[in-house]
């Protein structure tokens, strides 16, 4: 996670995907799904499905690209799941992969504004960051809440980052520096924004495990969608398709949110990460940013961003949700080392496409 | 399907699915997949699946791009099918979609590039036309064809796309007018090459039909890749991606190739329906050109592009694969008018990405 300008996109992919099967020998796999949002437009490649599997060494096998957005990537293990559930496939590989340093295509920014509606959201100017600051001025206005309230999902994300290898910014930083921070858009600060990455994570999911390898179980997965324009939504400050994915996982599963013992949500900026805590159940609407206080820690109530989250870790799009994902499964393992959430069993992650126009949730046990 | 200057991306999606929840009404759709290759790039539009979710008045309702190439649409009905039969989806709706002219962004040739490698071929100056080419060159240099012998694919095409009010030509051409056709990329000329077009194609899949809706039946769904770039291909000749795909089908559906009543296939380029007849196993390797000469008219041994094929209905992009698989439907149904193969009881539709670097193959039966 960083800027990678010495490597490509499919070497990314390659390296993830390495990494993910020399943690599982002797699976093989029978489909790739491929998270990716901006390849097409940053790379001038579509097509990654048949570029990764034979790069990949798995030339022949069913492979395709999964876009939503920032939820790309959850939306891809959502396909493999579906995948192995019908009986068709027994053992699917997930990959997510963005390149965004290093492109031949427009900049970052209108890139990612794709992922906005075009006629009525980017094509008046309005990119990812401007529709953050309205979400986050109206959340301050109608809650009562300062910019400083919000630190405390910047501070978490940093602390927790600075013990991953992985994540692109190690520095621990201080609610001093916070407020200080220089505006993108107001009131959203560079603390408040994750920053765009290069990166790659990749999953595996069977049907079949061998012996010691049935590890994690995948106990719910489910997805839903919002108006993709922010002005179409009755309630501004509800993430809807959040909200119903949530739920419908948690009744898949048979767990409440307050059995989840950690939650890794998408905090592309600390404004989703407080309406993504509502969303999800572990505030009441108007209270999530209570929750940054002190509740989010590692030893905390519903421990959040434990890798650094989007904004330490870092945001390479359509990578991200399989980067969460992954996150996820470390914890329940018992391997996050320093990031460790003690005793994890029930982990659950959600990403977000667009202003919450889609949400992927996934929940997780650790099985024996 | 043709060049659709006053209609939107969205409103094209948007008509398409009302036509086909129009034909099955009654059936409540829980997910949706779009298959769509070009909306980034040209329309600066990602996240498909919400916005047309939403627009489609299925606002909530999970949603998702399918993106494989020219391979999306075929795809997108193949996740489609993983959902339905994995128990977790009842009914999902598959709309492929795509808009070519009125765009923002850069030529439709740079845009459909990125289906091939874009380090390898395209940053090469290599088009999609220009990759036939050097397929078809081979093709007649091994084989022994003559131009003239490829002319038989274009012919049925144009005249099966007459009597479909869909189609984006509907002229008759003649052999004499084919040989004088004028050069995209020599040998490909103006009749060997389909024309990128607007359009928009939807389709229902049901695990719960009610009375009288449950007409066809997916026998079969295969998808398999082969190397992204052409020139690593250890036979440039032999579509490996296609050969599986089909080979898989056929076993899964329990039926042989000639058995099959109709297939669309994916005659992007002359020589592409050549080597897609061989691939399938309707003509030993080398051979797939001499069935132009009678045998794939709708009265033929194994009619093709029954509707005009890529060729003369139009191949928009990601939309194309829906169209195949809608035009074998109707086929099946008896619904195909002027265009019915008599007493269709098994079709099969073919997608293919890139130049065969992807390959979906669904079989489908009537049903009663």
């Amino acid at each position: 996670m960083g800027e990678h300008w010495d490597t490509s996109l499919r070497e990314l992919a390659l390296r993830a995907l390495h990494a993910a099967q020399d943690d599982a020998p002797g699976l093989k796999p029978e489909a790739l799904f491929v998270g990716n949002m901006l390849a097409g437009a940053l790379s001038h490649q579509e097509h990654l499905g048949a570029l990764i599997a034979d790069f990949a060494g798995m030339r022949g096998i069913e492979a395709v690209t999964v876009e939503a957005a920032g939820a790309s990537g959850g939306a891809a293990l959502r396909q493999a799941v579906l995948a192995v559930a019908s009986g068709q496939v027994s053992t699917a590989l997930v990959v997510g992969v963005e390149k965004m340093t290093d492109r031949i295509g427009p900049g970052v920014t209108a890139a990612a504004a794709t992922a906005a509606d075009s006629d009525w959201e980017a094509a008046q100017g309005v990119t990812p960051t401007a529709l953050a600051a309205l979400l986050m001025r109206r959340y301050m206005h109608e809650h009562q809440v300062a910019l400083k309230d919000f630190a405390g999902f910047s501070l978490n994300a940093h602390a927790n980052a600075k013990t991953n290898p992985n994540a692109m910014f190690r520095n621990a930083i201080t609610a001093e520096a916070y407020v200080k921070a220089g505006m993108v858009a107001e009131p959203v600060n560079m603390f408040d924004a994750a920053p765009e990455a290069d990166g790659a994570a990749a999953l595996i999911i069977t049907a079949a495990p061998a012996n010691g390898q049935a590890r994690i179980r995948v106990a719910a997965s489910a997805m839903a969608t919002d108006t993709l324009a922010v002005h179409d939504r009755p309630d501004l400050l509800t993430f809807e398709a959040a909200q119903r994915s949530a739920e419908k996982a948690y009744r898949l599963a048979g767990v409440k949110a307050s059995e989840v013992d950690v939650f890794e949500l998408f905090d592309a900026f600390t404004v989703f990460a407080a309406l993504s805590l509502e969303a999800a159940g572990f505030a009441e609407r108007g209270r999530g940013w209570q929750l940054a206080a002190g509740d989010i820690g590692l030893t905390g109530r519903i421990p959040i961003s434990t890798f650094g989250g989007l904004k330490a870790r870092g945001n390479p799009g359509g990578a991200t949700g399989v980067y969460q994902i992954a996150e996820v499964v470390l914890q329940l393992r018992g391997e996050a080392g320093p990031n460790q959430v003690k005793d994890a069993r029930w982990g659950m992650a959600q990403s977000l496409g667009g202003a919450g126009a889609t949400a992927v949730t996934h929940i997780f046990e650790r099985a024996g």
